[in-house]
């Protein structure tokens, strides 16, 4: 067995990238896919028609993702899924989320290229939302489905522009009623494995174009609440100010020192100024916090600093040890394809770690990022390690799946 | 002469109230009012049709502000004009231009009530986007009118959401190629009276309804572009991090610093964040500073000592004296209606600021606002002070029109 690939599945693999590129570019050159707009309904009948072009059958869970089955789980037992999302932060890259899903139709392509015939259900699957770059909760779609977030909130959760979720549905032709956790759509999943782009250079170090994930820091999102008296900034005295944008500056400072002595990572990204006019003090400045770090014991440590701002927690997904014994023996699948892939921890949440969370054996695996930049244009991957990814995920479901004997 | 108003003056004073009301309610509490919105059209028409029942011909000249003449100033030479403007900023308040309208509607009124017949031409102003609330220059009808803000600069201007000025014109109906000083305009202008909510407390620590203005404070805005790198707010490291909310921080604490030693107002009202997303590092953090002072030389003190940032000039307005033979006029009338006003001095800027730099003799007239809020839904004035206003608006014109006598 080696990463090689049939010429078709390249084909498929590179016509698959051609179809992406176009839909929802950013004005500032990458992409701005936010769930259920426009661009993301685009994706979804992309998606949808892929799994119809690959004769797979095509599942809408209640929380939106969606799946493409290659036998029946119902019928045949748990099965190997596979898959990523198509969404974007905002302003993001190329290929964080849509590595994994065009990887994993190429995979199905290369199985079905060397004649493969499972003998357990594969799937495809494309998370909604993974990124929050909408509603503001990442993994919205895995940890609906999961139940992890509930679908009251989850309905009443808005965009900068006020759009609920559940407005965002219904203009999206969903019933918002129906959203919900899915038990049946999870127990369908026997075990997952997402490949994705590495956003670090732990690999470029290495030397290496996959390695196979073995944890997921542990990370959550806070909000913090600024408050100040909105007036005229021409008329009133510095010293009867209540200016949020003070306390703006003074949290941001607050929020790198806290991670540095905790070493934590600690970001304020997302700012929103009421009413946000050059002549305005500020009424209200909210920020929000993204804390991670090797260890829940660091994050608590950074959030210990900053309570007397009193953050709200938005979301939090503990540590998360990827399955063992999974990831063993997708390491030795890919060993046995030529590769020695280095393990590798991420700061990054995936859907993989809320699956796992919930119970399903998971991995990941990471090709290399030759500028270790994402969620922003700079992100890449080469072509060449792209489809050794591909090859390294083929090897790994052939091991998963089994191939019954002709 | 009093101060006292015919009954129906105080009837139609409240009507105009009730009319603006519902218009351009923001979520806040108070009002969005931006130019060339919907509602920004709906308050035009508004005024359009005022004009109309009042049997006032109305103009509306090439920079997009609209006038109400009572008498022809093309035949029967310049006229006198009062007024301000219906705009607002981001979550405003209720009285800042609208005070303004509505009495010197009201004073046409009360004029007409008492009999009088001007010796020359009396006009109703209303001027569009004085408060630069969605394309962010201030004065910017009153501007464009006198040329300082030419159309090129002025149709290339963008909201937030990155629509222009010229497809904001086309969208509400206008041709944008027309837009530009209008000196025929400008020429009818013989003398121009403001009435506008005060923007501070000064009258409620001297215990006066109104006052009048004698200077405006030199004023700018600037932008300051802050660019750091996007990425993963998860998984690169700080060391390697250029965070743009950092030099955000520094900015902001920066601004307030120099403020308090030139002894000038220094304000950072907005921020716009690229891409705004919790987990994403910043790739641009813009700032917009709005500095003032009673001298110039302060304000080139507070920008000195942030040259480092290289702020960009959006607008500047030099210090304006406003006319003093017209301001003691408007005094002496006021005190013939039992009135003593204080003189004013404002850090805010106004169309009659612009105005008075063309040339056009000016004054303004203050009302008492019992918070010195402003640029806030806290803006504030009691009825009783509005109607001593417009008692007072009325004295003065009929000082400056002239009575025929029958």
């Amino acid at each position: 067995m080696s990463t090689t690939l049939a010429p078709e599945t390249v084909a498929g693999f590179r016509t698959a990238w051609r179809d992406l590129a176009p839909v929802g570019r950013a004005t500032t050159g990458g992409y701005q896919r936010l769930a259920w707009t426009h661009d993301d309904l685009t994706l979804r009948e992309w998606f949808a028609a892929q799994a119809v072009a690959r004769g797979l059958d095509l599942v809408e869970d209640r929380a939106g993702n969606q799946w493409a089955w290659w036998g029946d789980p119902d019928a045949d037992g748990p099965g190997v899924v596979t898959g990523s999302h198509l969404d974007s932060v905002p302003g993001g890259g190329a290929f964080d989320g849509p590595l994994g899903v065009v990887s994993a139709l190429a995979a199905v392509d290369e199985l079905r290229a060397r004649g493969v015939r499972p003998s357990r259900p594969l799937g495809v699957a494309c998370f909604t939302e993974e990124e929050g770059g909408r509603f503001g909760v990442a993994c919205a779609g895995s940890r609906l489905l999961t139940g992890v977030l509930g679908p009251d909130r989850a309905l009443g959760l808005r965009d900068t522009g006020g759009t609920t979720l559940a407005d965002a549905l219904r203009a999206a032709g969903r019933d918002p009623s129906t959203l919900g956790p899915d038990p049946q759509a999870l127990a369908r999943v026997g075990s997952f494995v997402e490949l994705h782009v590495e956003q670090g250079r732990a690999l470029v170090h290495s030397g290496d174009p996959v390695g196979v994930g073995r944890a997921i820091w542990p990370h959550g999102r806070w909000r913090v609440d600024l408050h100040g008296r909105g007036d005229h900034a021409g008329t009133t005295p510095l010293a009867d100010r209540v200016d949020p944008m003070l306390a703006l500056a003074a949290l941001v400072q607050e929020v790198r020192a806290a991670a540095l002595e905790a070493g934590a990572l600690a970001t304020v990204g997302k700012v929103v100024v009421e009413p946000n006019g050059v002549n305005a003090i500020p009424s209200l400045v909210r920020a929000w916090l993204d804390v991670r770090a090797d260890d829940e014991h660091r994050v608590r440590q950074v959030l210990d600093r900053l309570r007397g701002y009193a953050p709200v927690e938005e979301s939090w997904t503990g540590p998360t040890v990827l399955d063992a014994d999974l990831s063993d023996t997708v390491a030795a699948a890919l060993g046995d394809a030529g590769l020695t892939p280095p393990h590798l921890s991420t700061g990054a949440g995936h859907d993989a770690g809320i699956l796992a969370a919930a119970g399903v054996p998971t991995t990941m695996l990471f090709v290399r990022n030759p500028t270790g930049v994402s969620h922003d244009p700079a992100e890449d991957a080469d072509e060449a390690d792209c489809l050794i990814g591909v090859g390294a995920l083929t090897a790994a479901l052939t091991r998963l799946v089994g191939d019954v004997p002709a």
